[in-house]
């Protein structure tokens, strides 16, 4: 069933321009509402705008479609930089690379506030999209339908009406705020014990990368790690994500020569490419890493709660964005289905997409794990080698987790069931396996054939 | 090593007098401290004064420790009614009796009421105690330690200095507020899909229990329940726990003729009891069941949460009470063996208690499914009457669960654990026995030999 562009009597009303909000009014604006956009930030398209801390992301299959759907995806490849792999850094300089997924398959490095301005520039320039910035949410009453403005220039408050209002505020959202005094909210905010520190490696002096450019770099170091993502101008905007506290941690770093000291032993190859490396150690923030659930996420038809501001992970699945730009589509995919019957519309999608919040919350946590320790282990790089040849020989049956959550659009929350069978497979496999052409040994070959016809088995 | 009692320079402040403030107020006036008290709601001694509604609680070891630290559980104890176990009421109202541990053991029911105003009036007894009431805390600003209170009865605010301020404002608590807006403040609120309802069961003409006065009674039906537990007056309180929403929920019970047919059916032996049933359930208030997680507790040496403010939990082990009693017991401890470091005390404190407070709180949910449903199961009384066995035959070595939270002062953790450890036990156990005497059967003592000594041997 399929209802043509129904729009509603009055506008619908977004609060917050950030990468989801400005994506999100573009989606109601092609079905033909009338969109209010609030921000509190100012426009980041003016000069001296803060442009806010994470500099890039990474963009992967479900973002991907989320800015297909409404016709920005080829213009955001241009500014995009492939990352086919990642490549670890042991603590001697000598390099590991292990692929994401098939010949060809990339995640994408883009500018965090490039994408933003470039949302925000296709939002404006529809007809029924106005965007007003500096407009800071007070507070908001559920029932009387009042989003309390005040404007960060002047200090005016105002009380804006709305009929639907849709709060993509990010992680410390003010329209949450109004749904957490309401009765029977579940929330939860957790924090890791680490913080994180964006540093910078400079281009090299012909303007080219002076690292290998299409891959996310890792210095894997167990307890913690530094990663690296490529950026368009040369550079490679680079993060540490080091504890708060303890012998090696933020805490014990005082001085220059302390991280001088502690960078050269730990990321000696790094070291000679970071000339700022003090500088934007002491100047730069140390900032903390949260995981925020909530439910419900709507408020009968009058509120409904996006992106960060009802499901903020931890970056190690690079998947913040992804989840929420696939808000966006599944959400535009209820418009289709149910027209402007906006409680059938949040109320179905608060179910759709909770399981997966959670599940890709819990991922991120997961794949920290992943990234700071295990991808340095020879048998964990191992292990996914087996697990592609797997995925080679039963296509239809067998997609890594990474694959699943990266590379396909399969729900997250079945992603990691599926990847949790699998890792079950994979720990009876391989103490059969010491090396990857041990993978087609007669014997290896048959408990691979069993398992295949078990898990196809428990299927039926 | 022992310190003789110090007084602080300053006044000790604590925010809140219910059951845990006014009984910490005691112990920090023991140890020498001056004590100022601050409480929102009235003076509950006055008449008129909101009694708040939960009308009785179950006290059991812990509690009793606490209060005869400072003295007081001879007095609780005149006005207490022992509960030796559980008698389960079946929908035809045939009755069966669990008793809670070992003969004499039991737990009681007190008048939170009553047991508020009795802590209250030794409190205040004391010389260096003052109790200020309708006082409520707007904000506490944790670096300049400034309390901001606001007087219910004259609207007149004043911001009161303090040293140390201990926040024991209950699960909503005020001062855990301005805590949350600290960074990698952990917290958590999960509310249960159900709510609970007090109702009343009538003292008999005479004055006396219309049902068995020293047991706690239940109603398990499954999805639901009702309890009831003793009163002085001859009435008993009973609680229903049910659904807000689905088939049978208070969402369905909407006339007076839903509320006697519904309870006529499936509570058909109390309903005769209960003759102001219809008028309660309108009139009393649908009330919901959280659980409150918090990590840190402390704010430097300026802030302390205990009680609710820290661990609010749902009441269905009957140990919230307990719980907060408890962090009075540990942080006596604490000032004994810290004196006036008051840094050290909360940092011991919160590292100490918050694993007791996340068990017990995991363990309240856990006991929900046990009280509305388990207890209906004749397996499942078998079980613990072979427990009882179990534990008889070895005393050093094995405490049914419910025992070490309810009987013992082992850390709720540790109890908690030890329950997992029973359980996979009993599991292994119990399809060896049909009735009570096939444990005395030689091939099922020899699997319970061989449990005991597997056990012993995996704790050397």
């Amino acid at each position: 069933m399929s209802f043509p562009p129904v729009a509603s009597a009055k506008p619908l009303t977004v609060m917050g321009a950030g990468l989801v909000g400005s994506l999100l009014s573009l989606y109601l604006a092609r079905r033909g509402h009338t969109v209010e956009v609030y921000e509190r930030r100012s426009d980041p398209r003016r000069a001296g705008a803060d442009a806010g801390r994470s500099i890039n992301l990474a963009l992967s299959d479900r973002g991907w479609r989320a800015l297909e759907g409404v016709g920005v995806a080829d213009a955001v490849r241009e500014v995009a930089i492939p990352m086919y792999g990642r490549v670890m850094h042991d603590a001697e300089g000598n390099l590991t690379h292990q692929p994401y997924g098939k010949p060809g398959q990339a995640i994408y490095s883009v500018s965090r506030g490039g994408l933003n301005r470039r949302l925000l520039e296709l939002a404006e320039a529809e007809p029924n999209v106005t965007v007003r910035f500096q407009q800071q949410c007070l507070d908001v009453n559920l029932r009387e339908r009042q989003l309390h403005l005040r404007d960060t220039t002047t200090g005016h408050e105002q009380q804006v009406s709305f009929g639907h209002l849709f709060g993509t505020d990010g992680a410390f959202s003010a329209v949450r705020g109004a749904l957490q005094k309401t009765d029977r909210f579940d929330y939860s905010q957790s924090y890791l014990e680490y913080a994180y520190k964006e540093l910078t490696i400079a281009p090299a002096a012909d303007g080219g990368w002076q690292l290998e450019k299409n891959v996310l770099h890792i210095w894997p170091r167990g307890r913690y790690m530094m990663i690296a993502l490529p950026n368009l101008d040369g550079s490679f905007t680079c993060t540490l994500f080091f504890p708060f506290k303890g012998e090696e941690s933020f805490e014990t770093l005082k001085t220059s020569a302390d991280v001088q000291a502690f960078f050269g032993r730990v990321f000696p190859d790094a070291v000679p490419l970071m000339p700022e490396l003090v500088e934007d150690f002491f100047h730069n923030p140390t900032a903390s890493l949260v995981t925020v659930k909530c439910f419900p996420w709507a408020f009968s038809d009058a509120v409904l709660l996006l992106g960060d501001a009802s499901h903020a992970i931890v970056p190690f699945y690079g998947q913040g964005m992804n989840a929420g730009f696939e808000d966006c589509t599944a959400l535009d995919h209820l418009m289709q289905e149910h027209g402007n019957n906006w409680e059938a519309i949040f109320e179905a999608f608060q179910h759709q997409r909770k399981p997966n919040a959670d599940a890709i919350a819990d991922l991120a946590v997961y794949n920290f794990v992943e990234m700071r320790d295990r991808v340095a282990d020879p048998r964990f790089l191992l292990q996914k080698k087996v697990e592609a040849k797997i995925s080679a020989q039963f296509p239809d049956q067998w997609l890594p987790l990474y694959s699943q959550v990266t590379f396909s659009h399969t729900p997250y929350h079945e992603a990691w069931a599926n990847g949790q069978r699998q890792d079950a497979i994979m720990a009876r496999l391989m103490p059969h396996i010491q090396e990857l052409d041990d993978y087609d040994r007669p014997e290896v070959q048959e408990l691979v054939q069993q398992e295949m016809e078990s898990r196809v088995a428990v299927r039926q």
